[in-house]
């Protein structure tokens, strides 16, 4: 029973499910054991941060989802997912963190409950949170069933969003928009970084528009000179210089969409070679672009970035974007789509990205990247920052 | 290369390499591949989001331990970790969130090349960063190593905190100390929740006594209400109303060491049954620090504590307490000792736990909480807090 406003209708849920248990039938499977939380909370309504004990959602073919966690956190589900209070399910406190016992027998016994010991079972083998030991558990507690690997599954059901989804991804398109007005007017030589952190955080969390900032599935990234030059260092106390690169790269949240997107700040009079790569990834950009449309494939809009870039003389190693949506720590992606070679996807309409098209340098990173959504003829990006290297004297 | 203001010296994590590998020899082990990120940092000094790619530290009995990690985190090891670059080896980026690869194809390569093959390696079954397929990958492609479970092998090395640790959590202390009085001062009735959740983030960002906030493993929790009644519900926009209380479970963090907080705030005349439980958590608190101290053992602490709240007619059925240090999302907890009954664990000076007497009562939650110090006589409390259910009118 749901006392949270609601973020989606049932209709919605159903949908979702019904589309899951197609998935299901072409994989042969009898049941999945989802134990991602953002596929939990896009199959059930399920938000809480809870996910550092076991939890799962349980989908047959026939009937609700069940819900099985830690029996404290069965409250928050009562208070969050779509159905109705006996498909949830709670496990006893001894089971949390104890080297003697493993949730996961709570949950085989479950599955005997159900009918469910002989079943060919779904299991999302690649996931943070269903680890190694889960999955030793449940063979050895059910050594008749058939586990099968259902990882992304449930992920690439959600690459086409619905109308509601684009909604909240345009609110926290106006959030991560909001996030960088707000850097770029606070932000100035001197001031240590883990007070603009602080600033990013609290203007990302108090939203725009009214419409409120929940936790981004990263921390924000804003790293100087040449911590910049490694993609995922976090913050500390060290001031801000003139003559230095800053990227931010960043998101805004809201109901647990994620909208990410970079821009870079340079202090003071901007070398040559920032211009000039400022410059190759603009133009790449606008190449990638233009390939964001129906029909064509993911690949596409790498081979064309690159393709533009690399006529510039700068060269980028890595993919240039990937799926978004719904998410929880510790990745804002789908884990689907990427946007590299070789990815043959065929983009529709309503599918999300973050088109990621970050440089590193020998001496910086430069990060300008925009979030979008394939539309029927083509793209629109989520924000409206403007694309280019922000400077400040 | 350490660039960074390292966070401790290469002799103590020489110690600590010393430590564990007395641990890995009682268990036979010839190497541990460490998935679990503060496992990495508190034996390489690395530090990054990063752990949502495959990566690891693998450490022998001879020589210094290898950072393993993605191509371009390769970057952010060379700038902190301790060990010389050579120690830090990356792989290709088409390894990542690829269903047709898997990064530990790559670790096995290294592994072999080590002259790991045949060896007896110890793999962190029950974490969070090595999922089912991370360890179906190694045992398909190492046939003739022997992978065996060395969960917590790390984590309980970790137990007993060094000087320069302790240093770090009275700091993180100090930073949630400064984060409670802050709410004290501006939440009121009427405040929509995120924009009271902005602000204990820029609090604990900020820091306090000029020592700089990291980020905690675990957003601010702090629902309030009927919310309350489930433990890990995070917030919206809904406004905070007289005649409810809210519970702050929330931590300072300096160098990614932890340390968690929970205080409650009542808006209004408090009721007598709110009183009456804090009355009892209270009184249940004394009883268990009294027992926080060596020789004794973790479940004393719970005991006692159970003992007392049940003679005040009260009843808590969860653990009231766990191990803190250094830590990562989505846990802020070591995942080794517990207060609960049946840990025998002896209690040793300087050992850190977040003592977490949390009541979850029919209409709303009791959250007082303490970060406690085993010192060579008794405990210490690593804040001042004032110790009671907060009251606005």
């Amino acid at each position: 029973m749901t006392t949270f406003q609601a973020n989606f209708t049932t209709a919605e849920y159903l949908r979702r499910i019904d589309k899951t248990r197609k998935a299901m039938a072409a994989k042969g499977l009898d049941a999945i054991i989802v134990s991602d939380p953002s596929n939990i909370s896009w199959l059930s309504g399920y938000d809480g941060w809870s996910f550092y004990t076991y939890q799962a959602v349980i989908l047959t073919h026939e009937g609700e989802p069940v819900w099985w966690g830690r029996g404290m956190d069965a409250l928050g589900a009562r208070r969050t997912v779509f159905m109705e209070d006996d498909c949830i399910r709670g496990y006893d406190d001894i089971y949390v963190q104890n080297p003697e016992k493993h949730p996961m027998e709570d949950l085989s016994g479950l599955l005997r409950e159900k009918g469910l010991e002989k079943a060919r079972l779904g299991v999302e083998m690649d996931n943070y949170y269903y680890a190694a030991a889960a999955h030793a558990t449940l063979v050895r507690e059910l050594p008749e069933a058939t586990l099968q690997d259902a990882t992304g599954l449930v992920n690439w059901q959600r690459a086409v969003k619905s109308e509601r989804e684009i909604e909240y991804m345009q609110r926290a398109g106006r959030i991560v928009e909001v996030m960088h007005e707000h850097i770029l007017e606070v932000a100035e030589p001197g001031m240590r970084k883990n007070d603009l952190v602080a600033e990013i955080y609290a203007a990302g969390i108090r939203g725009a528009d009214g419409f409120w900032g929940d936790y981004p599935a990263i921390v924000p990234m804003a790293p100087s000179g040449m911590d910049a030059t490694a993609p995922h260092l976090t913050w500390d106390d060290r001031p801000m210089e003139t003559g230095e690169a800053t990227f931010f790269e960043i998101a805004g949240a809201h109901r647990r969409y994620q909208c990410p997107q970079s821009r870079t700040l340079f202090f003071g009079e901007v070398p040559q070679k920032y211009r000039d790569a400022e410059s190759a990834v603009l133009d790449a950009i606008d190449a990638g672009l233009e390939q964001a449309k129906p029909g064509n494939r993911a690949e596409d809009i790498a081979n064309a970035f690159n393709a533009t870039l690399n006529k510039a003389g700068f060269e980028k190693d890595s993919r240039c974007g990937y799926a978004i949506g719904i998410s929880y720590p510790p990745d804002w992606g789908e884990r689907t789509i990427s946007f590299r070679r070789g990815d043959q996807t065929v983009l529709e309409p309503d599918m999300t990205f973050h088109f990621m098209p970050a440089l590193w340098l020998d001496d910086g990173g430069l990060e300008i990247t925009e979030p979008i959504r394939i539309t029927e003829t083509g793209h629109e990006c989520f924000c409206n920052t403007p694309r280019k290297l922000f400077v400040k004297d």
